[in-house]
């Protein structure tokens, strides 16, 4: 028997999360069964589209639905050692059994830190590699802009579309952020949202109009992108973060893709399976050669989960949000 | 020489557009001089596409952009005879001269109207077979809704649909039209969404969800069919006659295409030129056959150009709204 802890959703917020709809809830895990692993949380994934999930999907009085990295601890399964580092979907808790479904092993390269394969190796990586490359379609040397383009996903876009010699405009909401994109990233143009008009401040800096919109806004940025839009445009809809809570302006601008003969195409990670051997390859080379920058935000100790996810909603994390329980 | 009369635009319109948007300027066109033709018009085609023109590439002072039907009065060009029925796309004016170019003759069918060229078997027709067929990327027995679906295009496409074997359930702004669109087309279900909550009715007839939303409105309707998309759905996006006047409310549910990896995309009829021999066949057939009806508001006399555009934007019309100017 191991202590586990588990945070629980105990009720559904109304617009943002606070701390009183979860709780943590300390349990114990037997030792393993015949056939199965128990892995122990490294690193839990925050995304923004845990948010959603809090309306419907995610059960109450049940761990928050969710990613991580683990190590194996006890094993009766062949296809798993004690010590291998795997990804998981068990969700926001210490520790876990499994009969090894839905987990894979890692085969963590020694010169990157395991952190990179919550992010640009991970699910925002891949979101980034097939919402960019397959829905968008992107060729090289076009016009693309990317919002939320210091985020875990939009900066691993804005950086793969500068190595396909993109010409590359990313939107953000502070001045610091808006530096990392010009002065580290390198882009071709940056916006501070809350600091300068939109609309007319991506107007001016895309003249050229925009030939790929990668979407993690929705509302003002979409209503500013469109206008934009070159004829066969495409919009890769990674996200909608603006109206996740229920707020924000409905979007006015959508007759512009009837004569630009524009596209707009939801997707979600799991949709790029078949582009798994190849991203691994390309991102792998990418980090290794300092072409794909990023930022962590790294909250030390499992209690901090709610306050990871409540933060995303309020710009608190530079890059990929993450919490640490141990090394 | 020949007395001409043309339906000018005369100061840009805010909103709907109003009468004295628009005046009637007499004018003379000689006779043709070398490889020109003289067509004198029979029929003057209204669309809700014409009224985004109105804003910017309509020239004031110059005859209404816009299709129409004609006879060959004169010909020094030997592609055409006197007395060919020409298509042209000339704007509102009762007589012009050509070289040919943009003018095609229609080999009319003896069994169908002549108005039907105007609209089943016209740019309303293709844009509706192509819309659904090639963007929407129909397939048979697929759930389909449909915006003004008792209007030229919508209609058409509720009608291939069931062509196609598909459940089929169309929105439209009058009782009148709900009950043609139920008794003499036979689709599955109609909305009147003047007198039935949208969102609500629509989710009621649809139990199985949309595959494929034909858009012609935006606004409240693309907001009600939003939730209720499938997975894999396309929204084919024809119009959105909501927001041409720049009314409407603003679009709030668009985050639904994420997970359901809807494809929402743009399109005008000129893209379909490669479909047109297919279309011709099977609408000739279709129409003969008595499986695609049509409903036509046919304004008799020249002048009546622009209460004709007016009125689409208060329903005005059933189905197609032409004007006749001869026989």
């Amino acid at each position: 028997m191991t202590v586990n802890r588990q945070i629980h959703l105990i009720k559904r917020p109304s617009g943002v999360p606070t701390l009183d709809d979860f709780a943590i809830v300390e349990t114990t895990t037997p030792d393993v069964g015949a056939g199965e692993i128990q892995v122990r949380n490294l690193l839990m994934s925050v995304d923004p589209y845990m948010r959603p999930q809090l309306d419907a999907n995610q059960p109450l009085n049940a761990p928050l639905l969710g990613g991580g990295i683990g190590r194996v601890t006890q094993s009766d399964n062949p296809k798993f050692a004690v010590g291998d580092i795997v990804r998981h979907g068990a969700g926001q808790q210490e520790v876990f059994n499994s009969d090894g479904r839905g987990v894979q092993v890692i085969n963590v390269d020694p010169d990157l830190p395991l952190t990179v394969y919550m992010h640009a190796l991970g699910g925002t990586g891949i979101t980034a590699y097939g919402g960019l490359l397959e829905v968008g379609a992107l060729k090289d040397g076009e016009q693309v802009f990317v919002s939320t383009a210091a985020g875990a996903v939009g900066s691993v876009v804005a950086q793969i579309a500068k190595i396909k010699n993109c010409y590359v405009v990313g939107a953000t909401g502070s001045a610091d952020k808006k530096a990392w994109l010009l002065d580290e990233v390198g882009l071709d143009g940056a916006i501070d949202y809350q600091a300068e008009p939109l609309a007319k401040t991506l107007k001016g800096l895309m003249p050229k109009g925009i030939d790929v919109y990668f979407e993690n806004v929705g509302g003002a940025h979409l209503d500013a992108a469109l206008p934009r839009m070159n004829v066969r445009g495409r919009i890769p809809v990674c996200g909608m973060i603006s109206t996740y809570n229920g707020g924000g302006e409905g979007v006015r601008n959508l007759s512009n893709i009837i004569y630009g003969r524009v596209r707009m195409e939801g997707f979600v990670a799991s949709d790029f399976g078949h582009l798994n051997a190849q991203f691994q390859s390309d991102m792998t080379a990418w980090l290794k050669a300092g072409q794909v920058k990023y930022q962590e935000t790294i909250l030390d100790g499992f209690e901090r989960g709610p306050e990871g996810l409540i933060g995303l909603f309020s710009g608190k994390n530079s890059g990929k949000m993450l919490i640490r329980l141990g090394e």
